[in-house]
């Protein structure tokens, strides 16, 4: 009785969405246990997402479902829904430390290596891809290490910095096709150590390292996917380092998840699940505390890639299942779906972006265009 | 003696930028009345200009001067120079309402339309070129125009608004090579009767119209150097009031001059004698005041077009002098050299900045890349 009247709000809440409960749609939420929608109303994502994990409701794209909520803006429609969608927006993300994902859930892994391994392109980059005249995963990720490497004008013999080199994928790229020699830094000790058997007899150097530690000069600083782990207090501090670490010619690229508003809230999900201690930063955030220090000199905005990105994780992980299988858990296995497919969705529905942010500490004399 | 104690200052505060006193380079500064220094050193751009005015001194090349001072940091490293180096980042324009920079100055001018028609393009475009494949300013105004509305995806049918149309020169290219169906207003009975004019025979409608007034929904907005005038206090209303007027699948494009700093003062020289009750928006005073309402598509930065804008300009003006100085004395002259060439100066040395951003209200889906 109780549930039915759940049920009946729930039902009321998808339907500008065009959402159904146990509808044919691929989006439609099929309900195999009808505590879900009380669980729902009660603690929107939190409880939606650990719903999925328990195998109480299935739905054959994740992704969709998600994008058709946050579209069709059923959070400014509805109050006791905007808890659900307003903290997809503020979601929190540490794509560079992913080690910390594993510190948390049901069960405890040493490294997930193998997990990542099945997931990612060959380069290991565990961040957007651009997939601009590319076809498939490994094409767009160095696509897009093209792209930030040409923004910055990379020219051989510069020695770069990389501030959140996860497994190194980046800094490789840059040393091998840009003849540049590259520093990268990440506070990830297991991290640091494959990276550096995968950097080896290149001039590449891994160092275990906070960014406030930095003090040397570099013609150019990078950094991808590690500033949504900064923290929006942090964010003045983060660019006057990068400011103090690189040349007064130099140029500095930042590539982040952004909002599009400022966050107030993490969501409880994946902080628990995922990602904790992250922020996902608004242009305001960013803008406030650069200026002063660095002047703007493009700001790249993408969304539809990282939906394409994690729809192609997604996959991988997938076909992978039967050799993953004996390492991790099937609830395991629905978490990382619902954090892959969920974000895929609101990245499709542009509550996510990925901004890539070109600064320089003067401003380039002269005529200058940045490549696309 | 206090002359020359005030010419050693000057000359010790503009040295580290390999500017001389009555030396040869082009960028020197040829004095002819000694009281200049003092002047200089007690009212900063303001004493400045003046002097130039005044005929107190003459510089070959005021652009490369202006560009030495703003480039070398003379402002960081010398606190008296810093009110002159500072104020010009801070500078006030106000493009879109040119007839107020006639209701200050020696004398009296109805309409100063000879002067715009000799310095402007045929288009009468007072804004920012794009100079990308362009060797002249009429060809570069058009590109300009093109770059904006194939950022905006104009489609025949469209109805598009123009927020401080000037003489009507976007609108008319709009209507003409893109097939849609401009409004554009303007706060300038003036600059409406000849747009008007200018637009007969299109179906393009100039309103005499304040923005705060607008109602009506249209399919694109855009606005170009019109912002600069809006002041800070309004931007968030400004950006309400395009929210209201614009589509929900439609997009905005902003044209504006940027600051690198939020503005605290107001360059008393340009506020005196060009731009009165205008403001250079920075970076995170336009982001602080969208978020919530647009989600940003794109942030195109440029700098160095707005110097050949600059320069273009200035040369249009001297072919014309014989033509023109009937009407106007040889006092305005100075002014609006010293005008145009301390903002070429400026823009070169990346204290003011070309911006245009893409908004949309609700991000684009799909695919979206956006033109160049």
């Amino acid at each position: 009785m109780f549930d039915t009247h759940f049920k009946r709000q729930v039902e009321k809440l998808l339907e500008p969405a065009g959402i159904s409960i146990n509808g044919t749609n691929a989006w439609d939420i099929r309900v195999h246990d009808n505590r879900l929608f009380q669980r729902m109303l009660a603690h929107g994502n939190l409880g939606f997402g650990e719903a999925y994990m328990d195998g109480w409701w299935d739905c054959d794209a994740i992704d969709e479902l998600f994008f058709r909520i946050l579209h069709n803006r059923i959070n400014k429609k509805i109050a006791t829904f905007g808890l659900l969608a307003s903290s997809i927006a503020g979601r929190i993300f540490n794509f560079q430390i992913p080690s910390r994902a594993f510190t948390v859930g049901e069960r405890h892994y040493n490294t997930g290596n193998d997990l990542f391994t099945a997931m990612l392109d060959p380069g290991m980059n565990y961040s957007c891809a651009y997939w601009e005249n590319c076809n498939n995963l490994e094409e767009a990720q160095q696509n897009k290490l093209r792209l930030i490497f040409d923004k910055l004008r990379l020219e051989p013999g510069m020695h770069v910095l990389d501030i959140g080199c996860g497994w190194g994928g980046a800094a490789i790229y840059a040393a091998k096709h840009y003849g540049v020699k590259v520093t990268g830094i990440t506070v990830s000790s297991k991290q640091a150590k494959l990276a550096q058997v995968f950097c080896r007899d290149l001039p590449v150097s891994i160092k275990l390292c906070d960014y406030r530690d930095l003090n040397d000069k570099y013609d150019r600083v990078y950094s991808i996917g590690m500033f949504e782990h900064v923290g929006h207090k942090n964010y003045r501090r983060y660019f006057k380092v990068i400011d103090r670490c690189l040349s007064p010619k130099g140029l500095c690229l930042l590539h982040t998840i952004g909002g599009n508003e400022p966050a107030t809230c993490t969501d409880p999900w994946i902080s628990k699940y995922i990602f904790p201690n992250s922020m996902i930063p608004s242009a305001s955030q960013i803008t406030s505390t650069y200026e002063g220090i660095f002047v703007l000199e493009d700001w790249h905005v993408f969304a539809y890639d990282y939906y394409l990105t994690l729809k192609s994780w997604h996959k991988n992980v997938q076909r992978s299942l039967d050799r993953l299988s004996s390492n991790y858990s099937k609830r395991f296995f629905r978490m990382w779906e619902y954090y892959l497919l969920s974000c895929a969705g609101a990245f499709r529905a542009r509550k996510l972006q990925i901004w890539q942010l070109l600064l320089s500490p003067q401003g380039v004399t002269g005529k200058f265009r940045v490549p696309r």
